[in-house]
């Protein structure tokens, strides 16, 4: 039982250990990648079951499309090419021989399922084409870290086609919507949308929309993004259909994405000095009864213990019975709290004698004698709440973290010492964007507030409100 | 609208094109790769869900592993590597620079996750560690063919380490048992079990249990394979704990997979003239709705239509409405036909005026009309039906080319011409397994029975009856 670093001095060595510690993942002999383990990966399959429905009801088909892709194909589109040469990972050798052409591991797949969209769009009636993938993909970053960025990681893309540019924009917001809900009402964590200024774009897109959470170390962390493409990759990959009126016409493309750094950004969220906390509806054990076992009433209070699991079983609460003889109460407590899993249930001897059991959520925010027969209710309730308490504790911090700022050179020594959001005017233009390089921070996202009349850089009038902040 | 090819004379070439004709598949622009198409996608989908809940029920815990290996930890295992290194994909480049150790795509992870395994298991109290992983992976094979074989497939691969052989043994046969039941009683394709022959095995086990499934063209398809590993992996990988007794041990290690080479045989095993034949409990689509629509009674039958999809939906019964106003019923019949949906039910203005509706199954077995509050009821029970009489009528062509045999040379014109089951006597010894070879032929599986005295090849006394084919 060694102890977490100070979460509140030491962020960076608290969110590395603790995940090592609560056995979410650990290092892979393979520079910058992980293994998801067991706990982390049952946190993954809950993000997936949850978003998976939200993309099939939304009228999306899973497929599956090949790991490796010609590098001819990534140089067909340009812009696309540029953003993604330095990360790529090429095979070169197979089947003991040399290829004729190299072969890259998807860093993302617009390349391989526009060559396929091109061939089955031929009408405007095979329109629109609503596809998803889970998928891996490896991207070969320079700094890597558990689950943020990490050589290869796990993740959805969804690739649509449509008639209309007004269609496909409205596919695009569609999926950051449903990418909103997932976030902030499932893993409870706050996030402003907006659009990416053009230099932090997708390579290759017309319009990215963004999700922005902010961390509690002062830092935003990007959640996931809905892209908008360029008429380009349309045009590059040859694909053509026989629109309405006859006539050949290219469709408007989308693609969207959100990854395994979701885990990250919910271990730093809701994190404290204790280990996890886990939202309840992503939680992969939502409540764990711990048995205090004394003297000869052992073998009553197992039975209640035993009883009161089948009971939480029955009311559809993913539950977990402790009944490790060989360890302590207090050893089961620190172990289920740095798991982070929400609700904890003890039952004694004299619990039993009373007829009831302590049903206590992970937040501390509440602790109490339950009668046995109202501990499935009583818990669902503690459910219900820590799930929201979680969400307002996190708004609330990025509340106070978020500034309403005018000039760089006023908020520069406030950003780069405490990090945080700075709402600031933007006249549009690259070179003062540009200025941000030097304190480490970017534009987050082009928000739709205009409040500042001036530029954070220069003289120039704001055309629209930005976030500004470092990020990871 | 094109023909099939004549399954009863072009079998290779009718299961090419049955899958691009109903869309389970499509060829990628990548050596041997393909594309799971949505269809096709919600097989596996199927597939994996129901397994996905047995591997759990039985106690393992999934996880993921990194997609890329060290080209020194696959050459730990002297066997494993001389197995794989011919069909490996090499990483030799990656972010711009030479790497200094080439990395291969895995062609399965045992030696990834046994690197793991011996950083986790410690103690006698970490055992048994029963992981899974649903993955990608790539063997560069020679000849591929659509599901078959193909240079990327889907799979799941199980690693599970234990105290005892015993143990590891029980857990082999436990995993190989679970596949029986989703490969019967869900693919409706009869299996047989047994080892292989040592010449056949894993690169690396023990013992290798497979499953041996007969294709309607008379050759046998390895639907999978559980595998007791040899010590030499717990050893070569340095996986020690400290036993019961507080000695150092090396825990016995199993690994088992199936693949979506499992939907390669779905088709062929019940595909027809007009094409796939879903098994029920497989089928992403169990029924059809096809309004007739004559005149003017076109709206009345619409409602009745959809009033019968609601019905059938509340019922569980996964149906979709082919309301698609631009294509005559006969269109409709031919178009899901293809795609091998179970259940077919019409509805007609007569029909309609009568109060009922027609159900009628995809093998032809039966065709009647139904009042329409007992429509979902009759499709349940079609599909109940038609489920076993899927795998009866498999078992009963297998048997049909399940021979009993004594001498190779009696019995080789036959294998090599219409090929079939061949239940013969083996002396064990390689040199008489060798002589199958001539024929295209192997050794399938070694049975539990042992029926025959003399030896197929040589005058020796049998150690066992045999499974001889030609096989994909």
């Amino acid at each position: 039982m060694s102890k977490l670093p100070d979460i509140s001095k030491q962020f960076p060595e608290w969110y590395q250990e603790v995940i090592y510690a609560a056995e979410l993942a650990d290092n892979a002999p393979v520079r910058g990648c992980i293994v998801i383990r067991p706990y982390g990966y049952a946190i993954w399959e809950n993000i997936r079951n949850i978003l998976d429905t939200k993309i099939k009801n939304t009228g999306h088909q899973n497929a599956s499309f090949p790991l490796l892709i010609p590098q001819s194909f990534i140089e067909k589109e340009k812009k696309h090419i540029e953003g993604f040469a330095p990360e790529l990972a090429i095979v070169t050798h197979a089947g003991g021989k040399k290829l004729e052409e190299p072969l890259v591991i998807r860093p993302t797949s617009e390349t391989m399922v526009h060559t396929m969209f091109a061939r089955w769009i031929k009408s405007w009636r095979d329109l629109p084409l609503k596809i998803n993938q889970w998928a891996n993909v490896v991207r070969w970053e320079m700094r890597t870290r558990a689950f943020l960025r990490t050589t290869e990681f796990l993740w959805q893309e969804g690739h649509t086609a449509h008639e209309t540019r007004e269609q496909a924009l409205e596919e695009t917001l569609l999926m950051l919507g449903e990418y909103v809900d997932l976030i902030q009402n499932y893993l409870a964590v706050p996030v402003v949308t907006g659009q990416k200024s053009p230099s932090e774009r997708f390579a290759g897109a017309e319009q990215t929309y963004t999700m922005e959470a902010l961390m509690p170390d002062g830092k935003a962390l990007q959640m996931g993004t809905s892209h908008l493409l360029s008429q380009d990759f349309a045009k590059s990959f040859e694909m053509q259909y026989q629109d309405r009126e006859g006539n050949l016409a290219h469709p408007f493309l989308t693609s969207w994405g959100v990854t395994t750094r979701l885990i990250g950004a919910l271990v730093m969220t809701h994190g404290d000095e204790k280990g996890l906390i886990l939202p309840p509806r992503i939680a992969p054990i939502q409540a764990v009864i711990i048995p205090i076992i004394k003297g000869d009433e052992g073998e009553a209070v197992m039975r209640a213990a035993r009883e009161l699991h089948e009971s939480l079983v029955q009311h559809d609460i993913r539950v977990q019975l402790d009944d490790d003889a060989t360890k302590t109460p207090g050893a089961k407590f620190y172990h289920w709290e740095l798991r982070g899993v929400p609700v904890r249930i003890e039952i004694g001897p004299r619990d039993l004698k009373n007829g009831q059991a302590v049903v206590a959520d992970r937040l501390g925010l509440s602790k109490k004698m339950v009668k046995l027969n109202d501990v499935a209710k009583a818990v669902q309730d503690e459910l219900g709440a820590l799930q929201l308490a979680l969400f307002e504790r996190a708004t609330q911090r990025r509340q106070a973290m978020w500034h309403k700022a005018s000039k760089l050179t006023e908020f520069a020594p406030a950003l780069e010492e405490k990090g945080g959001f700075y709402q600031v005017g933007w006249c549009g233009k690259a070179k003062c964007e540009e200025q941000l390089k030097r304190h480490k921070a970017t534009i987050r996202c082009v928000l739709e507030e205009t409040s500042s009349a001036v530029c954070f850089a220069c003289d120039a009038k704001s055309e629209a409100d930005v976030l500004v902040a470092k990020a990871y």
